[in-house]
């Protein structure tokens, strides 16, 4: 059995290293920080993002990059932002595998992380991994269904065989692009979705919203080159629903925030994790801008963010929007 | 002006009346039981289903079936159970227009409630309302958005103009099939996330429970002629959504028991008010044997209600399924 290398340290990463290592696949798992991988590799701890869990000793943990050289697959699961300097410091072998668990869209190039790894490694076969499934719950065995999309079949199917097992069921497609800006965009919708709680606005209007949510988003999908239909599957709805529902999702977390009235910087400075849907907010308007197509959600979460709107009139403007036919594709840009 | 009929007084239909009211609509709410038909008039209150409710004087409250004769539209906001009986009670005029805000199918005969209200009334213009709308968030002003289907364009667009205001935006259709069909399968998927709730289950697994409770609605719809869109609209997926996040929601609740382990005998004994999902999980199961449709969770909620099958169970069988690409349209019998 090869060796497969997970790159990145965070809630998802060593989860992802749990479920191989308990599917039998010997690992090991990469971080960035010299000192937080020596506190792992005492520990076996991470309270603070998966309180109650600790990482069997079986599992490799290093900083040192030259220990992910032979191993394949490498699955990715570093912040989006941090993706193109984290691959320029281990260049996978030519012909490997790797898998990419970052749900981002790269600011200033609007790449999708595949296309990232695609740019840095050339001639490797990409998979990416998303889908509903948010870290502790895995950690605690709670049935989580996820997808891995790759334009390789024999690569999709080498990824289900590795990850899947009792509580973790892992569905194969070959929608690379819709898959992927699935579990990107959904952050953007999460963050609207948590400024409604903190609004105290009810399950209507979250309903409603995610519903236009999943609306503008398969929109932009469709076109950059996904299936529609993928946008109503795992990577998509299910996604944004299980993100919007749970109380541990970050994007959803920092929505609220912003729905109580905390500025952008105030609540960042609270936080030690990523929410991804910050900068992926950014990066989908400016894709939808260049393709003309009109995501009034992603815009209004932007002006938030930007402190240029207040969550609550971002709200009644989406309200306004004039009343007519539900699905009126003919008025649209695309 | 027109005066306009609400037949049923239940929380729906006294959210309804209110709303018309406060935008201008003089009407008159008929309710079945003159008992409770005079407490209504004498409190102005249902501190049971509304609680904090004031129904305003000027709604005139009857159990009359005489004073609905010259009414026009008259709304339906009956359970589906009783529809065909409480129309045969006041067959409206012909040419006149009736409004449907029932979510159900008939047992027995399998038909939509617009099919009822077609075989009993004849020649009548017929719209469904459906759309995320729990009554109590509706009543307290929270943004709501719905959804009117009509094949008459000039209906829908009267049905519009009555009931839009500030915080109840209607979107007009023109798929009665399948946005009737979407307000009531939609039931059956919330018995199953409210079981998933009662066995402590978490967001991942509701996420993918939600997502195939969609394509497993769409799937029967579009069988049964509906548009696949409709159920990626608010009338399927954002009415899914909002019932299975909210704690009023009846069919959730109902669900939510049965996770704990209480028969349906023991939770009906305790309710006042009718799950429309437990008679449409029936009706919708003969549908899909006649139209040689898998649907999984269907089934599984079938067996539950009947006492079959262990919620615990259901949820080990649906993940049990094999693993395999994500939409294998090919595979079905549709």
């Amino acid at each position: 059995v090869n060796e497969v290398g997970i790159v990145g340290d965070g809630a998802w990463g060593i989860t992802l290293s749990i479920l191989l290592h308990e599917n039998g696949v010997p690992l090991t798992l990469f971080g960035y920080f010299p000192e937080r991988v020596s506190d792992l590799r005492r520990t076996r701890r991470d309270e603070e993002r998966l309180p109650g869990t600790t990482i069997p000793e079986e599992i490799r943990i290093t900083d040192d990059p030259l220990e992910l050289r032979d191993k394949d697959p490498v699955l990715y699961v570093v912040p989006s932002k941090f993706l193109r300097n984290t691959i320029e410091r281990f260049k996978a072998k030519p012909g490997a595998h790797v898998i990419s668990a970052v749900k981002g869209i790269e600011v200033g190039t609007c790449l999708r992380m595949s296309q990232v790894l695609e740019e840095e490694l050339k001639d490797v076969g990409i998979a990416v991994l998303s889908g509903p499934s948010i870290a502790r719950e895995v950690i605690h065995g709670l049935p989580t269904t996820v997808v891995v999309a790759s334009r390789d079949e024999v690569l999709a199917q080498r990824a289900q065989d590795l990850l899947h097992s009792r509580n973790f069921r892992v569905y194969r497609s070959n929608d690379v692009i819709g898959v992927e800006l699935g579990g990107a965009l959904k952050n953007i919708i999460a963050l609207a979705s948590g400024a409604c709680d903190g609004l105290g606005l009810g399950a209507n209007t979250k309903g409603a919203l995610l519903t236009r949510g999943i609306a503008e988003m398969m929109k932009l999908g469709v076109a950059l080159g996904a299936e529609p239909i993928t946008f109503s599957g795992l990577s998509g709805v299910g996604d944004l629903i299980t993100t919007c529902m749970s109380p541990h999702s970050r994007n959803r977390h920092v929505g609220e925030q912003l729905g109580r009235g905390r500025s952008i910087q105030e609540i960042l400075a609270d936080m030690v994790m990523v929410a991804e849907g910050i900068s992926t907010t950014e990066a989908a308007l400016t894709l939808s801008r260049r393709m003309g197509i009109d995501m009034p959600i992603t815009e209004a979460v932007f002006h938030i963010l930007q402190g240029e709107l207040s969550p609550q009139e971002a709200i009644v403007r989406l309200m306004k929007r004039e009343p007519k036919p539900e699905y009126d594709f003919k008025s649209e840009g695309s």
